[in-house]
Protein backbone atom coordinates (compact mmCIF):
# COMPACT_ATOMS: atom_id res chain seq x y z
CA UNK A 1 0.00 0.00 0.00
CA UNK A 2 1.92 2.94 -1.22
CA UNK A 3 2.05 5.77 0.91
CA UNK A 4 0.35 9.36 0.04
CA UNK A 5 2.84 12.15 0.31
CA UNK A 6 1.23 16.38 0.12
CA UNK A 7 3.15 19.32 -0.22
CA UNK A 8 1.21 22.35 -0.13
CA UNK A 9 3.27 25.41 -0.73
CA UNK A 10 2.98 29.14 -1.60
CA UNK A 11 2.80 29.57 -5.49
CA UNK A 12 2.83 33.31 -5.37
CA UNK A 13 5.91 33.27 -3.27
CA UNK A 14 7.55 31.36 -5.92
CA UNK A 15 7.68 28.39 -3.68
CA UNK A 16 7.85 25.85 -6.42
CA UNK A 17 10.95 25.04 -7.22
CA UNK A 18 11.24 24.02 -3.80
CA UNK A 19 7.93 21.88 -4.19
CA UNK A 20 9.79 20.18 -6.77
CA UNK A 21 12.99 19.69 -5.33
CA UNK A 22 11.98 18.04 -2.32
CA UNK A 23 9.23 16.13 -4.15
CA UNK A 24 11.99 15.05 -6.31
CA UNK A 25 13.91 13.79 -3.33
CA UNK A 26 11.47 11.64 -1.82
CA UNK A 27 10.84 10.36 -5.21
CA UNK A 28 14.46 9.18 -5.61
CA UNK A 29 15.31 7.44 -2.30
CA UNK A 30 11.57 6.29 -1.26
CA UNK A 31 10.02 3.74 -2.89
CA UNK A 32 5.86 2.81 -3.06
CA UNK A 33 5.00 6.49 -2.45
CA UNK A 34 3.04 9.22 -4.04
CA UNK A 35 3.72 12.70 -3.82
CA UNK A 36 1.37 15.27 -4.94
CA UNK A 37 2.17 19.28 -5.27
CA UNK A 38 -1.06 21.20 -4.42
CA UNK A 39 -0.43 25.01 -4.83
CA UNK A 40 -1.48 27.40 -1.88
CA UNK A 41 -0.74 30.79 -0.78
CA UNK A 42 0.18 33.14 1.93
CA UNK A 43 3.44 31.95 2.79
CA UNK A 44 2.26 27.89 3.29
CA UNK A 45 4.51 25.34 3.03
CA UNK A 46 3.38 21.80 4.49
CA UNK A 47 3.79 18.22 4.06
CA UNK A 48 1.07 15.56 4.40
CA UNK A 49 2.07 12.00 4.80
CA UNK A 50 -1.29 10.05 4.27
CA UNK A 51 -3.46 12.95 5.20
CA UNK A 52 -2.08 13.63 8.74
CA UNK A 53 0.30 16.85 9.24
CA UNK A 54 3.46 16.39 9.65
CA UNK A 55 5.57 19.60 8.62
CA UNK A 56 4.66 23.14 8.54
CA UNK A 57 6.29 26.12 7.68
CA UNK A 58 4.15 28.11 9.90
CA UNK A 59 4.91 26.52 13.01
CA UNK A 60 8.71 25.60 12.24
CA UNK A 61 9.96 28.74 11.10
CA UNK A 62 11.81 27.09 8.35
CA UNK A 63 11.79 25.03 5.33
CA UNK A 64 12.20 20.96 5.80
CA UNK A 65 14.73 19.18 4.64
CA UNK A 66 14.29 16.45 2.75
CA UNK A 67 16.37 13.87 5.57
CA UNK A 68 13.27 14.93 8.07
CA UNK A 69 10.98 14.11 5.91
CA UNK A 70 12.64 10.97 4.15
CA UNK A 71 12.63 9.74 7.88
CA UNK A 72 8.90 10.30 8.84
CA UNK A 73 7.70 8.25 5.48
CA UNK A 74 10.15 5.79 6.67
CA UNK A 75 8.70 5.33 10.05
CA UNK A 76 4.92 5.42 9.09
CA UNK A 77 5.69 2.97 6.69
CA UNK A 78 5.03 -0.84 7.93
CA UNK A 79 7.75 -2.59 8.93
CA UNK A 80 7.72 -5.96 7.09
CA UNK B 1 -13.07 22.61 -7.30
CA UNK B 2 -8.86 21.52 -8.78
CA UNK B 3 -8.38 19.31 -11.22
CA UNK B 4 -6.73 16.25 -10.21
CA UNK B 5 -4.07 15.25 -12.78
CA UNK B 6 -1.42 12.26 -12.10
CA UNK B 7 1.22 11.20 -14.02
CA UNK B 8 2.68 7.75 -13.53
CA UNK B 9 6.57 7.24 -14.63
CA UNK B 10 8.81 4.54 -15.16
CA UNK B 11 10.96 5.18 -12.37
CA UNK B 12 14.01 2.10 -13.28
CA UNK B 13 14.03 3.43 -16.68
CA UNK B 14 14.67 7.22 -15.23
CA UNK B 15 12.18 9.10 -16.10
CA UNK B 16 11.86 10.78 -12.60
CA UNK B 17 13.18 13.86 -14.30
CA UNK B 18 10.62 14.15 -16.89
CA UNK B 19 7.55 13.85 -14.62
CA UNK B 20 9.33 16.38 -12.79
CA UNK B 21 9.41 19.36 -15.84
CA UNK B 22 5.80 17.83 -16.77
CA UNK B 23 4.25 18.47 -13.53
CA UNK B 24 6.52 21.80 -13.78
CA UNK B 25 5.02 23.18 -16.63
CA UNK B 26 1.71 22.54 -15.96
CA UNK B 27 2.02 23.81 -12.06
CA UNK B 28 3.29 27.45 -13.95
CA UNK B 29 0.49 27.29 -17.06
CA UNK B 30 -2.64 25.98 -14.84
CA UNK B 31 -3.98 27.05 -11.47
CA UNK B 32 -6.37 24.97 -9.00
CA UNK B 33 -4.83 21.57 -10.20
CA UNK B 34 -3.06 19.16 -8.16
CA UNK B 35 -0.36 17.37 -9.45
CA UNK B 36 0.83 13.91 -7.92
CA UNK B 37 3.77 11.99 -8.94
CA UNK B 38 3.39 8.13 -9.04
CA UNK B 39 6.30 5.43 -10.15
CA UNK B 40 5.86 3.01 -12.14
CA UNK B 41 7.64 0.65 -14.18
CA UNK B 42 7.81 -1.25 -17.78
CA UNK B 43 8.34 2.01 -19.84
CA UNK B 44 5.24 3.82 -18.20
CA UNK B 45 4.70 7.61 -18.88
CA UNK B 46 0.30 7.59 -18.31
CA UNK B 47 -1.31 11.08 -17.83
CA UNK B 48 -4.52 10.74 -15.90
CA UNK B 49 -6.78 13.87 -15.69
CA UNK B 50 -9.76 13.89 -12.54
CA UNK B 51 -9.24 9.46 -12.98
CA UNK B 52 -9.33 9.36 -16.51
CA UNK B 53 -6.24 8.38 -18.87
CA UNK B 54 -5.77 10.78 -21.40
CA UNK B 55 -2.01 9.98 -22.56
CA UNK B 56 -0.23 6.69 -22.55
CA UNK B 57 3.33 6.51 -24.15
CA UNK B 58 2.39 2.98 -24.55
CA UNK B 59 -0.50 3.71 -27.22
CA UNK B 60 1.04 7.22 -28.40
CA UNK B 61 4.86 5.66 -28.77
CA UNK B 62 6.30 9.18 -27.05
CA UNK B 63 5.88 11.32 -24.45
CA UNK B 64 3.29 13.72 -24.26
CA UNK B 65 3.92 17.92 -24.87
CA UNK B 66 3.62 19.79 -22.03
CA UNK B 67 1.46 21.98 -24.54
CA UNK B 68 -0.93 19.31 -24.75
CA UNK B 69 -1.37 18.02 -21.66
CA UNK B 70 -2.50 21.72 -20.55
CA UNK B 71 -4.94 21.77 -23.55
CA UNK B 72 -6.64 18.88 -22.08
CA UNK B 73 -6.69 19.97 -18.42
CA UNK B 74 -7.80 23.31 -19.92
CA UNK B 75 -11.14 21.90 -21.80
CA UNK B 76 -11.70 19.61 -18.71
CA UNK B 77 -12.14 22.99 -16.43
CA UNK B 78 -15.76 24.34 -16.30
CA UNK B 79 -15.87 27.37 -18.06
CA UNK B 80 -17.45 30.15 -15.84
Amino acid sequence: MPIDIKIVYCKPCGFLPRALGLAEELLKYLSDINVTLTPGSNGIFDVYVNGELRFSRYQSRRFPEPNEIIEMVQRASPQP
